[in-house]
């Protein structure tokens, strides 16, 4: 059961006219701030001071339909619920709507196909003046075709063939950086547990590693291979890689881990073998989860994703028209805690 | 710049109803599915026919203020952003809300007093059916003026004068249970770990205190009160209180912790004194972050916060006409992994 309006329907502009002593299109060149109107200043007051005592409120709808645009932004997820990220890529995305006056509609499919389109479907018949469409691991994926009737920017994920502004972490910065900050304390053995193998293609994957990788060469250092672990992203599959990683004769001074979980993991295995973060051995990770990377003991270095920032910038290339494609790579910013040492 | 709806303005009811022969009124009769009218099963095929060939879309907006009701909810949060759990309440309400045709505007405050009266006033603009107003932590709370204007419930909080209707999580009770699940599992000396002092008033503190201290009484054993801690949340000061408790002659068995995070000190507590979990010691929490407790070495057992279940039940009183005050307590449920075990 709908409350209905009609319970609590408010004075009209009709009543706000008759309070102020003037006509109903003055009333709306006044509340429109319509330019070039020649509305007096003491007339304006009038009706404002109508406005207030009354406690009479512009119809956004009615608004909207007269303006051709409804200032509302949908926001597709696919897993708003089972991410720690999902609020900051909100907060980010609704920020920036609403500095330009934009409220957000938010629709979470839970990655179901059906829900998604109907949640479009409702997000078009809502009138949105754009769409947000947030993975929330990043990927490649196919939107639907419903999708290519409004403006839609793509965030956390590109679309297959790349028909649609995307924004998306740097991955492959993220990772260099990464590595670079271990190399410039000093570490020349660093071993690196990814979070899958390359051949899932997905860009955290495949790109972190390459960002490894090619620090590793440019600093003049050598690859082994045998420092290169794939894990599953889990902090029991990484307690595995590290402690055998730790355990060998020449062990690692440090570690890459491609996500705080599994840096949690080679914790719990320094912790095992005795050996103290960051004196024995040093441990950087990725993502920035901070309900573990900040109470890790000692604290986790790590590189934070941007949600954040992605939510704010999609909206920003929604508001400014939305139209190419393209993708834009945000930065991954190093969070320095406690657990890079000097070698 | 807003994208213009003229850009991409889509087909009318005119050209559907030109398109299918027949008249305007009788594509609007057959789209709004009116009752009793007298529309042929053949004109309606025809009608619908042109519909999807010609991709007609309704426009909500222009129902909306024909029907009086718009079908979209607010809701307000002061913290979307920093909390893990703000995923699971926003998909709570939002798919109840969507099960009943409603969509949701979403307004994250920050806790910003000046925002959220902005907030709120866009939302009443926007002609919503009803607000849903939900606060990262249980507290409770005096709620802005401009709520009054449309059916509001309060969801993880309680209005300081109890006027209007609320969810929040039964705190007493899973305090309660969590004792008992250890009462049940033969333990009778057993800590308690709190998250701040009683002072602070927090349903959570205080509730949960109270339901340790009744299940120790009502199972006829003796509430030792030095085995009582107060903390502060994390997992630092959790880790000092547990190093104490478990490094006396007679240690308690089991220890409650009141928050996930203490529960993680205390994980750090036995392991620097060679104590193993569960066979040393049992440990149970409070919150169920996920992202901790199923990570832990071994699964944290804890009580989960129903954050989904107060989304759905706070926009089901809401749909249901949300009038009336009262507080409706949800169960925090056991969520079993393997940190309790037998006496």
């Amino acid at each position: 059961m709908t409350p209905r309006r009609s319970e609590r329907s408010g004075p009209t502009m009709h009543d706000v006219a008759r309070s102020a002593g003037v006509s109903q299109a003055t009333v709306s060149l006044v509340l429109n701030d319509v330019e070039g109107s020649r509305v007096s200043a003491e007339t304006r007051a009038r009706v404002l001071a109508a406005v207030a005592q009354l406690g009479y409120r512009v119809n956004s709808a009615a608004k909207s339909l007269r303006e051709g645009h409804s200032r509302l932004l949908g926001f597709i997820g696919d897993n708003v619920a089972s991410t720690p990220f999902a609020g900051e890529i909100i907060e980010g995305a609704q920020d920036r709507a609403w500095a330009d006056g934009h409220l957000m509609l938010i629709v979470n499919t839970g990655g179901d196909r059906d829900l998604e389109e109907r949640g479009i479907d409702s997000l078009l018949s809502r009138q949105v003046d754009g769409i947000v469409y947030a993975a929330m691991y990043h990927r490649r994926l196919k939107v639907p075709a419903a999708l290519r009737e409004v403006p839609t920017v793509v965030l956390n994920a590109e679309t297959e063939d790349g028909s649609l502004p995307a924004v998306v972490p740097d991955e492959y910065a993220g990772g260099r950086a990464a590595t670079r900050h271990l190399i410039d304390h000093g570490h020349e053995r660093i071993a690196f547990i990814n979070i899958n193998t390359l051949e899932s293609g997905l860009p955290a994957v495949v790109e972190r590693e390459r960002g490894f990788v090619d620090a590793i060469e440019d600093a003049g250092l050598k690859l082994d291979r045998t420092l290169v672990k794939r894990g599953d992203g889990d902090a029991e599959t990484a307690y595995r890689h590290a402690a055998r990683l730790l355990d060998r004769k020449r062990r690692p001074t440090a570690i890459f881990c491609a996500n705080d979980r599994t840096a949690w993991g080679a914790y719990q295995a320094a912790a095992d073998l005795g050996l103290r973060i960051p004196d024995d051995v040093s441990v950087i990770g990725f993502d920035n989860q901070t309900l573990i990377a900040a109470h890790l003991r000692p604290g986790l270095t790590t590189m934070a994703l941007p949600f954040a920032e992605m939510g704010r910038r999609g909206v920003a290339r929604l508001l400014a028209g939305g139209s190419g494609a393209g993708v834009d790579a945000v930065e991954c910013p190093l969070v320095e805690r406690g657990s890079v040492g000097d070698r």
